[in-house]
C-alpha cells in the first residue's frame, strides 16, 4: 500500500469545471495510482479554489483531493510535472490547447472530438480496441532507441455512444471476421448534453428528441476506426471502410446510460449461431482486465438472458459503469443478429474511458 | 345540421370502462354522425351509471352524453339497435364476445388482436389501406345480391406501432412499389399499455424499457397484411410475405405518441429519390379525406423539415392525432432510405382509427 | 360575424419570439375581438418575417397570422396604431420599453415583474380582482373630464404561482373577510422558466428543485396586493398587510400547471364550515364572465370532489386553462383549512390573463 | 475480520420478494454482524430458491447469498434460530404473523404500521429516538431478573415520509423544548408505493398526484409519538399531544428521496435563532454512531448552505442514505422557521432505518 502512495503519478485535469471535468475529477480522486494535482478552466476561473470556481452537479459530493486546488489556466508549463493530462475541453478550445500541450511532452486523453479522426491519434474504447495503443508504444520505443525521452502523444476518447456499440462488437469481429452491415438507433441520455446549460427539461420531459447534433456521423466513422486494424508498421489505423454503418440518434427522458438497438450482419458465412455470439461475448475478457487495470470491469460484457433488459436505470452502474451490457442477442429477419446495448454514457462513454486508457497505459509503461 | 342530427347512427362500445374505451367515448360524444347509445363492459359494471362504474382517467372531462348511461353487459341482444360496436376489449374476452355479436349480425370495429390474422377480416389503417374494405363491400354485395339483410362482420384495427409505420409507407408502395426490407426500432408511449394497472412508474421513470411482449411479432406481421393487396375476388388479403421486416420495440418516457425510426429499401431499381419520396407524401390525399370523413385529417402525412422533428409532445396532436409525421428523411447507407414518424398511439393507433373506419364504411354505404 | 370583425382591435406583441410572447400569440390568432398586427423583439430579430425570428416550441402549431408577420423592434411608434400592446418582455427590457409605450399613450398589459408593486399600476388576476382595474377607469374618467384623449396606462398580470394562489381565495376574502394567515407550498411546472435556455433536464429529471428565485417574495408580496382594496379614491391600491403569508416554492417534473397545498385562517370567528367554502367557490361567477369576455372560464373555481385531484395532467386545461380547480378543501389542524390548487400556469398564470386583462378593459370600454 | 464472522448474528427476511424485503437483503447481503439465513415469502414462493421466487427490481445486483436461499413461508418455526427477523410484510398479512413471531420469542423489527400505534412497542427512527428502545431494554431487563431468557418483542420502523421530518426535529426539541406547531408538505417518490403494481407510470409522467392514502394522519400521529418521551418507568411512550401537527403529501415523477417543506414554532419564547438552529442540527451526533454501529451515518443531519439544496438527485444518497440533509433554514412569516428535509425513503424511511434499529439493539445487548 505504502509503495504504490509513494509511486502514485500526477495527473491533471483541463476543463475542470464543465460537466465531463467534474467526472474525471470524482473518478481520479481516490485513485491507486493516480493523484490529482492540477485542474486548469477557463482564465474566468482560474486562481480561484476549484470549490469558489466550480458549481458541483454531480450526485457523489465533491472530493475533498479537489475542493482546495488552486484551478489555473490550461497552459502546459502549469501541468509539466503532470504524467497524465485529462482534457474534458469544449471542441472549440481543445484543438489548439492539446496541440500545445503534446507539443510540450505531455501526454494527453482526451475526450474532445478535434483529433478523433488523425490516422496516427489512438480512438480507444479500453476494453474494445486497447491493441491501438501500439502506436503509441511505437512512437515510444522508436523515441527511447534514438536516446531521446518519451514525446508528447494524444489519446482520443471515442464519443459515448460509439463506446457502447463497438464494446461488444471487437470480440466478436475478432472471433468471427469483420461486419458487412451495422445498423444502430440510440435512445442517449441527457447527461451526455454537459449542463450549461445543458439539454432543456421542456424538451425532454414526456418527450423524445429524434435528433443529436453530429453524432449520427461520429457513430458511423468512429465505429469504422476502432472495429479496423493497425497497419503493420503500427504507426497508424487502416479504417474498417468495407463496413456499411447507419446510425439514427435519439434523447430520450434518462438521466445516464444510453440504450442502443443494434443489427448487425457478419462478412463470412454461415454466420455464427447465436449461442456462439453469446458465448464469445460471456468468454471476452479484455486487456485491461488481464493487466489488472484498477478501474478495469470484472466483465467487460454482460450478456442478459432476462427478456425486457438492460436498462438504464437498472444496469448502467455494473462494474462501477465500465460493464456493458447486452441482452436481446437474437436472430434478426433482415441481418444476421439484434440485440440492445446499455453503455453508461459518462463512465465507459467520456471520462471512465479516459481513466482506464490511462491506466493501461501506466500498465504498459508507456507514460 | 338538424338533419343530420336525425340521421346519427347509433354506437356502442365494449369494454367501455378501460383504457381503449374511454378513448372511443371521448371520440363519439359530439360526434356529427354518431350517437353514443350503448356501453358495454364487465358484469362489476353492468347496471351502474358510466360515471359510477368507470375511474375516468382522460385528461379531458367526461362527456355528459356517457355520464349517465347504463352500464349494460356485453351481450349482442342489448347492442341490438347499434349500427357499429366499437370493442375496447382485453384479447382475452374479445375473441368469444366480438364473435357473437357477428354471428348476431352486427357490425363490430375493432380494438382486439384476435381477428387481425383471419385472412378474410380487413385489418386497417384508415389513412392508409382502406381500400381493403373491399372485402366488406363484397360480402355485402353478396348479400344483398341474394336479398339478405347486411350480414355481421368485423373490422379490425392494427396494433398501434404498426398504424404510425405504414401511414406513410403505403402511398410510398402505390408509388414506388413494393419494399424490399423494412426496419424500425420503436420508443413507446406509456398510454399503450393501459391503465389497470398500466406501465409501473418506477419502470419507466429515469429509464427505458427494451421489450414490449409481442410487440415485435405483430409489426413484423400485420406491416405484411396492410401492405398486401386483396385478392382479385376480394374475399381475402394477399399478405406481402417478400418483404422482409424487422422490429425493435422500447418502451420510453412518454405519455403519448409513438416514435419509429424506420429504414426501408424498395424492390425496385434505381430507388426513388429523397426529393420524390417527400413529394409523394405531401402530395399523398387519403380515402377518408376525398370522402369528406368527419375525422379524417386535412393532411394524412405531415412531412417535417425541422432537423430535429417530429417529436411527440410537440407533433402528436397534429389533426387532432389523425395527422402523422415524418421528418428527418434522408439517405440510409445501407437501405435507401431512414426517417423518424411519430404517430398518435391512442388516436391514429387505437380508438381514433376505429371511429375513422366507421366514418369510412358509413360513406361507403355499408353500415 | 361580419360587424364583429369590422371591429376587431388592433393589438400587439412586445418579446413576441420568447416564450410568453410565443403563448400570447398562439391566444391571439384566432381571437373574435383582437387582431394580431404588431410584433415586437430585439434588433436582432426585427425585420425577418416571425416564422424566421422565432424558434417556435409551442405543441400548437405557429399560427399563420403571425408567421408572415415581420417583427419590428420594440419602439412605441411601430405598435402606434394598436389598441392594446401585450408585453412578454424580460425584466431587463420591460422597464424602459414599458414606460415609453406608456408615455406614447399606448396601453400595456404586461407579464414583467417591473411595475408590478407600484400602487396606482392595477396587479390583476382577471378572474379575481378585475376591480382594480378601477385605478384605469378612474384615469379614463378624469381625462375625458378634462376633454383629454384616453391615457396611456399600464395593467400588469401576476405572477404565475400568485395567480392560481389568489383566484379561488379572493371569492372567500369577498364573502367571509380577510386572511390572518395564508401558508402555500408550491410545485410548479418547468415552462414557467422560460426558454433559452429553459429549466435544465438535468435538473429536474427524477428531481425536485425546493428554490425559485425570487418567487417566495413575489407570492408573498403580490397576495396582498391583489387581495388589498381600492383606496376609496380610487387612485391606488391599499395592501392587505394585515395578513401574514408564507411561500415555499419547489419546481417539479411537469410541463404546465403548477400544484399548491393552501392552508389559511381567517381574521373572523367563527370560521366558515368547509361546507361554506365549497359553496362559495362553486357559485362564484367572475365579472369576466358575468361580463361575457371570449375567454373567460365558464366556471373560474372548479370544486373537485374526488380526494385524488386536481392533477396537472388530468386538470390543467379546464376552461381553455381559465378555469383554476380547487381540491381537498379540509380542515386544517393548525389553520382553519387546507386545500390543494391547480392552475395553468402559462394561461391563467401568465399570457392568458393579459387576454383576458385586454377583454375586461375592452368590455369595460377603456381601451 | 474472522472474529467478527464467528459472531454473527443469523437475521431471517419477511416478505423477501416484495419491495421492501429486497432491501432489506441488499443491506443485510453482505453486513458485518448479520448473516442472511431465512427469507420468508407466501407459500407461492416457499420451495424455491430466491432467485426464481422473486423479481428482483433493484438498481445493484441480486446478492449471491439471497439467490439460492431456500423461500420459507413466514412460520416462526423456520426462522427460530434467527437473532432478529425483519418485516417487509404488506399490512394485511403483518398483524398476524408477526404477532406470532413475537409470541415465539423472536425479535421482529417491523416496516408494517400494524402495531405503530401500541404504547409499548417503541416506534424509533434510529438517527432520532433510539432511546424509545428503552422500552425494549426493561422487558428485556425485568425478564432476566425473574430468571427467563430474552423475551420476543417487536419494534416498529416509522412510516418513511415520518422519518425524515422527525430526524432534525428530535435534536431541536431536545435543545429547545417541544414544538407547538409542525406543518410538512411533502413530495414523495413513487419506489415508497412499491412494485406490484407500484405506481402506475401514466399517473406520474408530467404529473403530481396530490393525495396518498393515510400518509398525512401517519404523520400527524407518527410525529407525536417519535418526538414524546418514555414513561418514567420507562414501558410505555408518552405522546407529545400538545403540538399541532399538519401534513400535506404529493406524490411527484421521483424514484427515491422525499422531500418536504417544513414550518414549525416552538412552544417556549423566545425562539432560537437561525444560527442556533443550524448550530444545533450540525453538532448533533446520535447514539447509533456513538455506539459505532456500522449502518451509523457520520452525520446524522447535513445542513446545506446553497439556496436550492437539498435535491433527492443530488443528495439522497448521503451517508449511504442514513444521513437526512436539511437546507434553506430560514425564518417563516407565520411560524418560528421553515426549511427544506430531504430523506431516503427506502434506506432512512424503511429497510434501513430497520437494519440501523437492529445494529442498536445488538450493540445494546438487547437481541
Amino acid at each position: 500500500m505504502s509503495t504504490k502512495t509513494q509511486t502514485k503519478r500526477k495527473v491533471g485535469v483541463l476543463g475542470a469545471t464543465g460537466s465531463v471535468g467534474q467526472r474525471f475529477i470524482l473518478l481520479l480522486a481516490n485513485h491507486p495510482n493516480f493523484e490529482l494535482a492540477k485542474l486548469g478552466a477557463s482564465s474566468r476561473s482560474a486562481g480561484k479554489p476549484y470549490k469558489k470556481a466550480v458549481e458541483w452537479k454531480q450526485t457523489s459530493l465533491m472530493p475533498s483531493q479537489a475542493a482546495d486546488l488552486v484551478v489555473t489556466e490550461c497552459k502546459p508549463e502549469e501541468f509539466a510535472d503532470c504524467d497524465v493530462v485529462f482534457s474534458g475541453l469544449d471542441a472549440e478550445y481543445a484543438g489548439a490547447i492539446e496541440k500545445a500541450f503534446v507539443e510540450f511532452g505531455l501526454v494527453v486523453v482526451s475526450n474532445a472530438k478535434n483529433y478523433r479522426r488523425e490516422l496516427d491519434v489512438p480512438l480507444v474504447v479500453p476494453t474494445a480496441n486497447s491493441d491501438h495503443l501500439d502506436i503509441v508504444a511505437e512512437k515510444v520505443r522508436l523515441a527511447k532507441a534514438k536516446g531521446e525521452k518519451r514525446p508528447g502523444y494524444i489519446v482520443c476518447i471515442s464519443n459515448c455512444s460509439t463506446a457502447g456499440l463497438v464494446a461488444p462488437l471487437k470480440p466478436l469481429v475478432d472471433k468471427f471476421g469483420p461486419l458487412e452491415i451495422l445498423t444502430t438507433t440510440t435512445m442517449q441520455a441527457i447527461s451526455g448534453a454537459g449542463f450549461s446549460p445543458g439539454f432543456p427539461g421542456i424538451d425532454i420531459l414526456d418527450n423524445v428528441v429524434p435528433f443529436i447534433s453530429g453524432e449520427e456521423e461520429k457513430i458511423e466513422w468512429e465505429a469504422k476506426k476502432i472495429l479496423g486494424h493497425l497497419k503493420n508498421d503500427k504507426t497508424t489505423v487502416l479504417n474498417d471502410d468495407s463496413m456499411k454503418v447507419s446510425a439514427q440518434c435519439n434523447r430520450v427522458a434518462v438521466s445516464d446510460g444510453h440504450t442502443e438497438c443494434v443489427a448487425l450482419k457478419f462478412a463470412k458465412r454461415p454466420a455464427p449461431s447465436v449461442e456462439e455470439v453469446k458465448k464469445c461475448l460471456r468468454d471476452y475478457v479484455c486487456e485491461a482486465t488481464q493487466l489488472g487495470c484498477a478501474s478495469a470491469p470484472k466483465q467487460a460484457i454482460h450478456v442478459l438472458e432476462e427478456q425486457n433488459r438492460p436498462q438504464p436505470r437498472l444496469d448502467r452502474e455494473r462494474d462501477g459503469g465500465f460493464g456493458v451490457s447486452v441482452g436481446r442477442i437474437r436472430e434478426d429477419p433482415v441481418l444476421d443478429f439484434k440485440f440492445v446495448v446499455l453503455s453508461h454514457n459518462t463512465i465507459i462513454g467520456a471520462a471512465g474511458s479516459g481513466v482506464l486508457i490511462a491506466e493501461l497505459l501506466d500498465a504498459k509503461k508507456l507514460l
